[in-house]
């Protein structure tokens, strides 16, 4: 592509805006607040005017109603996305404006962070993540600029239908922003003490409950028909619980099916997981401990697949677990101890 | 106290019993199954007969109600305690056995991991964990006896009620297994492309969905009086924002109250979570990067909170994502430039 115009000066536009400006692709940024408008355009370098190639729809889902129709009168031979995380409700939008649906082609970055706004956004928010993109029914001049934006903005490339990529969204991050959300919002209630028991299960399981409200209140409404009969199997499978709760085998088989589930979720390079052991070292809570854990690592060889840091309640001492290889878990081991480590690797 | 029985030969029991005996403690192991009575006796070193101090009782809790009263009668003038995970329900057995009240302490250690056995039995696998005791009407020698074992096993004491500490793992605890499995098991239901989208969030949510459904078949069915309010006030949630699926401003209020339930659990240190910034780096996804970002770290002297490392379905290159101060970031973030790394902080 030779030019751009992004409609939306927010986080995810204003990032992709400096990704092709560092590209030296001129961008013309829009946005229904001037001043946002202003400030990207600032951030992302002049734009001399003319028609672009590319617009790129990076408003809220909820807004684009309004906007498509003056943006295909503005550039009527331009290719055209979005990059929502909601994507079939966006198709209805598009079949009833003016864009021809063969020009418009759905996307959907996987990349974002908690605040927004254009001075948040930067180039590189998208290195690594899956983008995806539905290219069902788009010309092919359109679905290259979508190839081509992707690889500019270093992401990875992946091709699913819309419909497909909405429910797949629904089960396997909007259920769990809501159960991670409804689980945390249980804790308003437990006194201090209580809470003070909490231990990393609960610190991972409420996580993604820090997430912001403005932004899920409208992926959720907006993905409603996707998320709503997972929701239903979720608490249908809850009453369940509740009804057998000093029922053992009930609850046994209910905690056997969720680690069937837990091990159907892909591990590292999309394979299976792999099986690892554990080792816990435990440090005093000082800059530097964990360089010197990795340095010993390197003097063995070994590689550590993942790291967990826990801290005790009211004591300066930390516990690292680190991941790894069996193999790797025993010659580290020894290793550590023989340098005064202290060191209870699981056996 | 001089000497210990350790009613009791699987994981928790042959850990304890691991504990004393490197303090040179003497300890009696038991079981009703001779062969793993036999191999913990053998791990833990021999033991020369007579009476004990303290009777440790690491039989799973639903077992006790049988051997309270044989246990009793053979140390007449020991102290008793349990290390349980549920505390009311072990109290109303011994009211009803013949060990005086007086003489029976309850406690919970908070660690565990997911294989059992004599086998697995490591004497450090307590080290840096809290180890709740409820005092409540014990004699002071058999409080003073549970103390020195909690500090001989390098555990932490924390005194609580029994009805207290049920209600409390109940909610820190307990909720968030059920909610994670609860999760979990609706990826039964997924296809595996659905299932390639997974990300860090599903991931964090569903980790301890990989529970011993064993171990939590006792202890949910046992606290099933404490969890039960729990799990209907969250499945009245739960009702609340089916209902409210697309009424966008409840679901606002929705995950703003899961974002409030979030910040009460205490941080580091047992004080507020401090303000981190974050600092995704790129890697190649070989042994060895981790060190060289450590070694970085060390050479401009910041200090490293948290650390996850991610990494892309299909790819041979991670994301390595460092927490750390926004000072911190700003200057690690320069350095690692000037060095050639592919780092990109949030701003």
């Amino acid at each position: 592509m030779r030019s751009a115009r992004i409609v939306g000066s927010g986080l995810i536009g204003t990032s992709i805006g400096l990704a092709l400006a560092q590209r030296g692709i001129p961008v013309q940024m829009g946005d229904r607040d001037a001043r946002a408008e202003r400030l990207a355009q600032e951030l992302v370098g002049p734009f001399s005017g003319g028609q672009v190639d590319l617009v790129i729809f990076a408003t809220p889902s909820t807004a684009l109603s309004e906007i498509l129709n003056s943006e295909f009168a503005r550039n009527p031979h331009a290719g055209f996305i979005d990059v929502g995380s909601i994507k079939s409700k966006v198709l209805v939008e598009v079949e009833r404006s003016s864009i021809p649906r063969s020009r418009f082609c759905p996307t959907h970055p996987m990349a974002g962070r908690e605040i927004g706004g254009a001075e948040a956004g930067q180039g590189d928010l998208f290195q690594s993540r899956a983008w995806i993109y539905d290219p069902m029914g788009v010309d092919h001049d359109v679905v290259a600029m979508v190839r081509e934006l992707i690889s500019v903005c270093g992401a990875l490339p992946v091709e699913m239908a819309s419909s497909a990529h909405d429910r797949a969204v629904a089960k396997v991050s909007h259920l769990a922003q809501i159960a991670s959300s409804l689980l945390a919002a249980q804790l308003l209630s437990g006194s201090d003490e209580e809470l003070s028991l909490a231990g990393a299960g609960l610190r991972d399981t409420t996580r993604i409950a820090g997430s912001d409200p403005e932004l899920w209140a409208d992926i959720i409404s907006m993905n409603a028909t996707e998320i709503e009969p997972l929701l239903i199997s979720m608490m249908n499978d809850l009453q369940n619980v509740i009804t057998h709760l000093d029922d053992r085998s009930a609850i046994k088989d209910f905690i056997q099916r969720g680690r069937e589930g837990r091990a159907r979720i892909p591990g590292k390079h999309g394979g299976k997981q792999r099986e690892y052991t554990f080792v816990p070292i435990v440090i005093d809570d000082k800059p530097g401990q964990l360089r010197l854990i990795f340095d010993e690592c390197a003097a063995v060889g070994v590689n550590v697949e993942d790291l967990s840091i826990e801290h005790s309640p009211g004591q300066e001492k930390g516990l690292v677990t680190l991941a790894m290889s069996r193999v790797d878990a025993e010659k580290f081991s020894e290793h550590m101890r023989t340098r005064g480590w202290s060191v209870h690797p699981w056996r």
